[in-house]
C-alpha cells in the first residue's frame, strides 16, 4: 500500500482531466494581483502562493473539483483577472485557486438585465449588451480585462456610479448562483439583498459562478479633459457637472495638479500646472457642459465624440479610478494611494480642507459619484509620496480626524478595509450555509479566523 | 373717408386668411385655462377675455400677424392647451390670442435631442422618438394635451423630474426659436442658459416658436401602486425608492391620507385609511423595488407592466402632479391646493412636521425629485380644504414660518409665483429685445408694468 498522497497531488491525480496549470512561475503570477500599489500589502503578501492553479470550463468541472477539496480540505481562492487591490485574491495558506477567467460565457440578456458566468470580462458584457442599446451600469476602470466576478467579490463601482451608485446600491445586483463547499456541493441561487452578502467579500463566503445584474441605457459618451488654473475652480466645477442632473454624464474625474503630470501619455492635453477633470458625457450635454466650462473658466483640452473614441480603441477612462494610480507608478515608483469617502454636501470643502493640510503631500484625486443615500459626493484615490508605513497611518488618521471616511486599502482583511468593523450577522450566515468547513480563502475575515490566525486589529 | 377701424377688426381684415376663431364661447373658452383650480384666481380671472384668437398654422402666419400687432400696437398672448394653472395664458388686456396648438410639427430628433415646433403636444414627442428609443426627460400630468411651448412657457417639469430635475436644470432645454414683437418681427435662435431667460415666463418675453429639447432613454416603465397603514412608512418608502440609484424609476408620488380617498377610479387599488405610492419604474427594477415594499410594510394593490400599460390606454400617471388636484375637483369642488419646495435632506421631517401641524385641512400630496442642485427632494402640491382666501394666506404663512418654500399658486404675477421676488437683469434685457413696445401678455410682470398696472405686492 502507497503512503498516502498529498492533497494537491490527490487534486491532480484523481480530477486530472482538469486544466491545471502546471509552470511554476505562472502559478506564482497567478497567485498575486495588484496589491502592490500598495507598500503594505506589498511586502506583506509578494511571498504568498497557491500550491496549486486550475481554470475550470464547467459547472460540472467546478462541482468536482470543490467536492474533492472539500474532502481532502484543501483551501480554495477564486481569481478573476487579478486586477484587485488588496489581495483579495492571493491565497494566504495555498491550496487550489481557481482561476475563473475561462468560465466566462454570456447567457441572456432582456429588459435591461443580463446575466453572465463569473469570469467574463467587463469588456465583454457591454459588446454583448451594446446592440441592444445597453451597458453595465458601473465598471471598474480596469474594465477591459476585470471579470464580473471580480467586480462582484472585490470591487466597489467605478465609472458610471455617478449614475448608479456602488454596485452595492439596492438593483444594481439582482442575482446569483454559487455552489456550496462540500463534498456534495450545492447549486444555490441567491437573490437580490441576499446575493449580496457575497459581494466585496473576496470570495471568502461564497464561490460565485453566475452573476445577473442590471444595465444602463448607452449613451454616445463623449470623453474630454477640461484644464483649469486653480484647484478649486476645477473642483468646484466637477461638482457641479456631477449635480447638473440634465447634463447626461457617465464619469467626472477630478485630478489636482500635479496629478496631471503623471499622465504622460496625455501631457499634450494637460497645460503644465493645471488641475484637470476628465469627463465622460453624452453628446447630447456637450452645449451645457460647454456653459459650465465657460462659467468655471476652464479650457477643454481633449475632446473626442464617442465615434472618435471607439475607432481609437482609446479611451480616457483608462485614466481614471484606480488606472490615475498605476499611471503614476509607471512615473515614480515610490507612491502609494488612500482611498477615502467624503461626506456628502460636505464634500467640496472637505476636499480643499484636506489639501491644505496635506497638499504637496498627498495628491488629490477624486472621484465623484453617487452614494448609497442617492446624494451627490465624491470619493478619493488621492496618490500618496510615500516615506514610511508609520506616516501613512499617520496621514490617514488625520483624513478620520478631519471627519474624512478611510477605506483602507493597505490591508488585506475584510473587516479593516471598507467594511470598518465588524460584519453584520448574514454574512456569517452565508459563510456557514456555503462554507461550513472554511475553505475559502481563508485568513481574510477576523470574524471567522481560526485562533492565532489572524492578528488582533 | 372711413372712420378708422378698431385694431382687432383691422388684424382681421389685412389678415383674412388667417385662422380666426369666430365663435364668441370658443373665445372666452380658450381665454381660459386651469386657474380656477385656485379660488383666487378664478375670483380674479373668470371674466377676462381675448378681443380676438387666430391658430396660426406656418411661421409667415405668424410673422405677419406680430408684424400688424406691432404696428396697432394690439397686445399678445400666447397659449398651448390651456392646462396652465396660473392664469398664463389668460389675456387681462383683451388683445389677440395665440393659439398655437395648430403650430405642433415635430421638426427632428437626433442622438437623443428632439426639435419640434411650439404647439406640439407632448404626447405626439414621445410618440415620434420612442421608436428611436427616447422620450421626454419630463412632462407634467397633462403630457396627453399639453404642449411643448406651454410646458416651455409656463411648466415646471413633473414626471421624470426624479431623474433630470426640473425643465430648467441646464441640458434639459438646448435652444429655442423665438420671434422679435416687432413692426418687421425678426427670428432669432436662442441657445443654452439664454434660451432659458423666456423660461416660466409666461409668453411675457418672447413668443417662442420652436424648441430644442434634451431627451431621456425609454424604460419598460411598470406602473404600481403601494399602499401602507401608516403616513410615516408610505413616506420613507418613497424616499427610500427615490433615492434607490439602483432602481430604475420616473414617478414617485406620495399620496397620505385621506388623498386616496379622492380618487375614485382608483378605489379598488387604495384600502380604506391607506397612504399610498404611485410609481413608474423600469421592469428591471422590479424585484428590488419589492425588497423595499417588504422592508417598509407596504403592499402592493395596483400593479400593470409595461405592455399592459400601452394596452390598457390607461395610466396611473394620470392620477400624480396636478392630476390629483383634479381628480379631487371631481369628488370635492371645495379643495384647493399649495405648490411647496421642501429642503433636500430636511424634506422627510419637513413633510412629517407639516402634517402634524395641518393635518386634516391640509391634505399632503408629495412629488420626490432631484432639485437643481441635483439632491433627492420633495416637492409638493397639497390639497387644502378650502374656507376664505385669508386662511389660505395664512396656511402658506405657516409653510414659509417652518422653512417651506411656497411657490404661491394662487397669483398670476411672475415675480409672485415660483420666480419668489424680484427678477435677474437677463429677463429684462430678453424683453427689450423681443418685446419692446410690451405687448407680451401685459399684467403679468411687475417689472415691465406700466404704472398702476399692476397692483403692488
Amino acid at each position: 500500500m502507497n503512503a498516502p498522497a498529498h492533497p494537491i497531488e490527490q487534486l491532480h491525480a484523481e480530477l486530472a482531466d482538469l486544466d491545471w496549470v502546471a509552470d511554476e512561475s505562472r502559478i506564482a503570477r497567478l497567485s498575486q494581483d495588484f496589491s502592490w500599489f500598495s507598500p503594505v500589502l506589498k511586502r506583506q503578501l509578494a511571498d504568498k502562493k497557491a500550491a496549486a492553479v486550475v481554470r475550470p470550463r464547467s459547472e460540472d468541472e467546478i462541482r468536482r473539483l470543490v467536492g474533492l477539496c472539500a474532502r481532502l480540505r484543501v483551501p480554495i481562492t477564486v481569481r478573476g483577472s487579478g486586477t484587485g487591490n488588496y489581495g483579495q485574491s492571493v491565497p494566504l495558506q495555498g491550496g487550489v485557486l481557481l482561476d475563473m477567467s475561462g468560465y466566462n460565457a454570456f447567457l441572456w440578456q432582456r429588459n435591461g438585465i443580463a446575466r453572465a458566468q463569473a469570469g467574463i470580462r467587463l469588456w465583454d458584457i457591454d459588446k454583448a449588451t451594446k446592440a441592444d442599446g445597453y451597458e453595465l451600469r458601473c465598471v471598474p476602470s480596469t474594465f477591459r480585462s476585470a471579470t464580473l466576478g471580480g467586480l462582484f467579490g472585490g470591487g466597489f463601482g467605478g465609472v458610471g456610479s455617478i449614475n448608479y451608485g456602488p454596485l452595492a446600491a439596492r438593483g444594481n445586483v439582482l442575482g446569483l448562483r454559487a455552489i456550496t463547499i462540500e463534498e456534495e456541493p450545492q447549486f444555490v441561487e441567491l437573490r437580490g439583498a441576499e446575493a449580496l452578502l457575497m459581494h466585496h467579500m473576496w470570495g471568502t463566503n461564497g464561490l460565485v459562478l453566475e452573476l445577473e445584474v442590471g444595465l444602463a441605457p448607452v449613451h454616445d459618451w463623449m470623453e474630454s479633459i477640461v484644464s483649469f488654473d486653480t484647484f478649486d475652480a476645477a473642483l468646484e466645477f466637477g461638482d457641479a457637472v456631477a449635480r447638473a442632473t440634465g447634463i447626461v454624464k457617465k464619469e467626472v474625474c477630478f485630478l489636482a495638479h500635479p496629478v496631471p503630470e503623471y499622465l504622460k501619455q496625455l501631457e499634450s492635453s494637460l497645460p503644465a500646472g493645471c488641475s484637470a477633470l476628465i469627463l465622460a458625457t453624452a453628446g447630447a450635454s456637450e452645449a451645457p457642459l460647454l456653459e459650465l466650462v465657460a462659467q468655471f473658466g476652464g479650457s477643454v483640452t481633449y475632446r473626442k465624440t464617442a465615434e472618435e473614441v471607439a475607432r481609437s480603441g482609446r479611451t480616457l477612462l483608462e485614466y481614471t479610478w484606480n488606472h490615475t494610480t498605476l499611471n503614476a507608478f509607471k512615473v515614480d515608483k515610490n507612491i502609494t494611494y488612500l482611498q477615502t469617502a467624503f461626506v456628502a454636501g460636505q464634500h467640496v470643502e472637505q476636499v480643499k480642507h484636506m489639501e491644505k493640510l496635506l497638499g504637496g503631500e498627498v495628491l488629490m484625486h477624486t472621484e465623484f459619484i453617487r452614494n448609497m443615500d442617492g446624494n451627490v459626493t465624491c470619493t478619493a484615490l488621492q496618490l500618496v509620496k510615500f516615506t514610511t508605513e508609520e506616516r501613512l497611518q499617520e496621514i490617514m488618521q488625520i483624513y478620520r480626524d478631519n471627519g474624512v471616511r478611510i477605506n483602507d486599502p493597505h490591508v488585506f482583511i475584510v473587516e479593516d478595509g471598507k467594511a470598518g468593523g465588524d460584519l453584520p450577522q448574514g454574512f456569517t450566515d452565508i459563510k456557514k450555509r456555503f462554507d461550513p468547513m472554511g475553505l475559502l480563502n481563508p485568513g481574510k475575515v477576523r470574524a471567522w479566523a481560526r485562533p492565532g490566525e489572524i492578528a488582533p486589529a
